[in-house]
């Protein structure tokens, strides 16, 4: 029996452990997560382990939930330590979920504790925690730098003044880069509700009347110029079901001015304007050679009751499964066809469509980069052992997964970098399988080289940064 | 090499066998089966292991149709002898099939026979196994309480008229509890060709004229009263395409109207009645706290020309693949807003929507019970070692698997219990390789725990038995 | 650990290593690939090995592509060394591909070449195997004979002379039976742009004027016949959706006059036909006890630009998500009620759908055939490792693997045999985990039977060559 989460965790063979070895000590470039500027310019130090944990995570609040927690003690009036001890109740019944090794990595890394934890050591580990905390070194910089991060890519809406992302360029003390990604979900989303609020925010910020699709394009351009200006590198869109209609600038002409007049758009209509302004964006994205993200499969908000008591991104999202392939293929062929395809970064949020998607990549492929289509790594809900598994077995049989741009967090917390960690001991006993069982020669000058690559290079080398 | 299905079967480590041993004498908590009131009231000795094994289960049939075997031998008039021996023939072809290790688990722990079935075997089992039949011990009550079963919920129509558990409930020798378990698929069912039969025959039971779905309805609480007071907890609904419409009280008297007078509904219709009336019991179990499963893609009757020979139910349904997300989200929602979702357990006949599934439980948990929604265990098709597996996977990476319901047996035979102790094999192996990989601590106090819970004590306590 | 793909490649224990030794000389049948007739009759010798590997392999374009190696070197016009450069400098990256074990598997067994290829041995084997190849013993039939292929079954179209047939068969040299397969796909393919230049092409062959969809299927008869007069027993149809949807004579005449017409059709009008063509298709090979081949979920074609450049099958197919379970089920139950539905294989090429499929096959099995009804080995997508163990587990979950009619190549290469080999030491390892683990017997004559029947006398039995 292997000890609880020791120096090998995750890695059975002695040359899945030499692998990591190798790898373990390369920068993490985080190209996509969810960490706010505002927070790593502002620099506060944490109130307590209850804040790091869970003021913010729908993860665990999710489990908690499972658990038959009372709402009181998840996102309610409880008290920050009510809060963490019935986090700590929970942890037992978590085996096979991330969250379990999360938890602990995090325990293990930051605060080198090393009890499993539970209700048992619950008031023990609170203590020790907080007051780690209060001697310092918890500060959002301080965790990213001893997390060893090259880079991080934060998510920024269209619409965003990337006003923090000025003020921390300016701070030369700060070593790691923190560069926006594009994100206009907003300006993709004319079906929803805050499109017009939104529209409105970019007048504002844009200082431009937008009465047209078409005057839309030339503001979201001079948005996507100054993203440029601060260093984006990388674009992300997140479909619950992938778009595929034509139409005309007429015809987006018309679209925009029926949603701008509150009249209600059709499937089509709604589908042309995101297939065409999605278009628009990644002509934009290939001239800067940006890497163009798209996440597919996310049904938003399905628990109505808890929207309206909570509203978005508090654990009440789920898996859609629509038909992928079709629009998927048409929508990327549109824009090969033109000589505009970006690198493009497919993630999908149901596993049963990895096999689909690590092909439809295959179609793409061409000598405008190293695997310029990517099959992103195990996303959400497959962000966890069996999934990355699964997501890693779909690259690697349809692709070439030493040219893999690898790990990303996702995440909104300063304490998850240890999800490349996780990421990292994964690929390697993955690696590590084929030598070990004589499936893939062993030799150290090839495998390190592939674990650096996935781990850091291949990403760094994709992006361009 | 391991023996042959040894004490240790299908436990590979010391913790795993450690953890099976601490819940293997557990109860059996059985609370969804087809197993018949009338059978287990009237207690029969049966002829012969022909009829114990070969009479009613079409999961064997099956086996030996893809076996070439003549329907004669199968379901048609040769002799049991010759039936076991078609069946004994197959044996060998079945390695992978989970009906070579129930076949075996039956043999060992019923009959004591440790060799395995083929033809050189069969005439020497056929000749002990009935033998020992012949000496006693075998009557359904003899074999659910040599299984050490707490309590059967059997599966009974809306219709039915509980009589044979009302005999059952005042024979009070028999220990293990039989509840029925309220499953009104034909009331739900009003596309079929059965509906007007199954009115009709609701109509003499209650001695009510149903002229209308109002009255419909008052009938169908008079049966839920009626299976409340013979102690159900458990109800259960079977989707071939899980339906969402909604319909005023109007319209569904109209659409009930239509249907009575032989007019065909349309699909919306049909989904509109369904999702109402589904509502409508939803509300009447949540206030009964009882649990409401639903089993999601079955497809039936598949082969026209044996479902004109041989009727339902004799091997001829396959798995539905229709989208599922958005339908079972916006139905779960429409009894969550409205404050009446009852505790829930989500099955699914397709394997690819296990993720889905056990995601769409965590969208709907709340403090009303532990773990509230429950992704169910691998069934049918998926009631194997693999399906088992990934069901495990898809619970535990979503949500808490410390808190799951476990098995059921969804079996028409009173040899089937073994499946129980074939589930917890697989359950204690699923735990016992995250210890023993150090990928969850070895604390055997916590580990028997969850063991003995998934087992039997969440079931019992879930559903309040 | 392991030494690279040595003698006890894939095969971890010692009972796996024994099942293998006892099937691996067992002949081959390839019961599916698409070689051509011409090049076996005229059996030239290769000029290098990159003709023999890089000419014609749409899968090691597609790798090349992931790894931004320029069109120049994979299609284009750089030298047969500089593409076999290319290909070499591409290896190392694909761990976890199953081209990097095919590649290694060919040297090996081909060339007795054992050194890993990578750009660092590439001119060492660059020039070994193109001096044997220069040595001789590298024709397409003394690679077909060094295999120990007893039969092939080539892939020819309805329209087809079959001519290389008949002057193979005259030329009694030559050991290994190659018979047709009926692959009449441009007849159903009534969508397509080249539906009319076929039936030009068909009408020349048969001499006779085609003017309508009952002339059509008299003339389709005779190519029946012409088939079967040259041994075909195995016939095959792909659909990237499956069809159903009926139509009369009248109708059909109908429909294909307004083909003819140049008129566009509906996509009913389309499905009628295809449905009704293929049920006169089986009928057919009913009558002829022929197996009816359906390949599933392939998208075609799915880069318009390099579609225009390079034509089909060069690497841009993909993976369709369609719904199959409905139309496939009434579509075999179509023939099936009317008497016949001939033995089918039916493959997936979206895993997602093995289930499906295997459970589907077990609605239609009795007494016809043994396992008449049988789900196809791991297609294209899934023809490497984890997609075979994840067919071969669907395939014995639901149904008697020991049954199963195997592998086939699938390909295009004369140097493709040993993907057969590897199958069988797949299947080994899988049979042989049972075996180990104590969940089947170590019963050397059923398991060596069952290896033997496997890998190449069920196929024989079932095909009757």
């Amino acid at each position: 029996m292997k000890k609880f989460m020791d120096n090998d965790f995750l890695l059975s063979s002695d040359v899945a452990k030499e692998i990591f070895a190798s790898c373990k000590d390369t920068p993490i470039f985080d190209w996509h997560c969810h960490l706010s500027p505002k927070e790593i310019y502002e620099n506060e130090t944490p109130r307590d382990i209850a804040q790091l944990w869970l003021a913010g995570d729908h993860y665990k609040w999710s489990a908690m939930r499972a658990n038959g927690i009372e709402e009181k003690y998840i996102t309610g009036d409880a008290s920050p330590y009510e809060k963490f001890k019935a986090w700590a109740s929970c942890m037992p019944y978590l085996l096979g979920n991330p969250l379990y090794h999360w938890t602990h990595l995090e325990l293990q890394r930051y605060f080198n504790i090393y009890e499993p934890l539970s209700e048992k050591t619950c008031d023990m580990i609170w203590e020790n925690a907080n007051a780690q905390i209060k001697a310092g070194g918890f500060k959002p910089r301080d965790l990213i730098e001893k997390s060893n991060v090259y880079c991080v890519c934060t998510t920024d809406d269209a619409a965003d003044t990337l006003e923090y992302h000025a003020l921390i360029a300016k701070d030369r003390s700060f070593k790691t880069k923190v560069i926006p990604a594009f994100r206009p979900d907003k300006a993709l989303g004319i079906e929803l509700s805050g499109y017009i609020d939104w529209l409105k925010a970019l007048e504002k910020v844009s200082n431009t009347k937008i009465d047209s699709y078409t005057t839309l394009k030339a503001v979201l351009l001079t948005r996507i110029e100054l993203f440029e200006k601060m260093g984006c590198r990388a674009t992300d869109h997140a479909f619950t079901r992938v778009p595929y209609a034509r139409a005309s600038e007429d015809e987006l002409n018309a679209i925009f001015a029926k949603r701008v007049a509150g009249e209600t758009l059709s499937e089509s209509e709604i589908d042309a304007y995101k297939t065409e302004l999605l278009r628009f964006f990644a002509k934009e994205y290939h001239k800067r050679n940006w890497g163009m993200e798209i996440h597919i499969g996310a049904t938003r908000n399905n628990n109505t009751r808890m929207f309206e008591k909570l509203g978005p991104d508090t654990g009440f999202d789920a898996i859609a499964d629509y038909e992928v392939s079709e629009n998927l293929t048409k929508l990327l062929d549109s824009m090969d066809v033109e000589g505009f395809l970006p690198k493009t970064v497919l993630f999908t949020l149901n596993p049963k469509d990895n096999y689909v998607l690590s092909c439809i990549c295959g179609r793409f492929q061409n000598d405008d980069a190293v695997c310029k289509m990517q099959f992103g790594s195990g996303w959400w809900f497959n962000d966890n052992l069996d999934g990355m598994r699964e997501q890693l077995k779909a690259f690697a049989n349809l692709s070439a997964i030493g040219r893999f741009v690898g790990m990303v967090t996702d995440s909104r917390s300063f304490l998850s970098y240890p999800r490349h960690e996780y990421f990292r001991r994964i690929f390697c006993e993955f690696m590590g399988e084929y030598v070990d069982k004589g499936m893939y020669p062993y030799d150290m000058e090839i495998l390190s080289k592939m674990a650096q690559d996935v781990a850091f290079y291949n990403a760094k080398n994709y992006f361009n940064v």
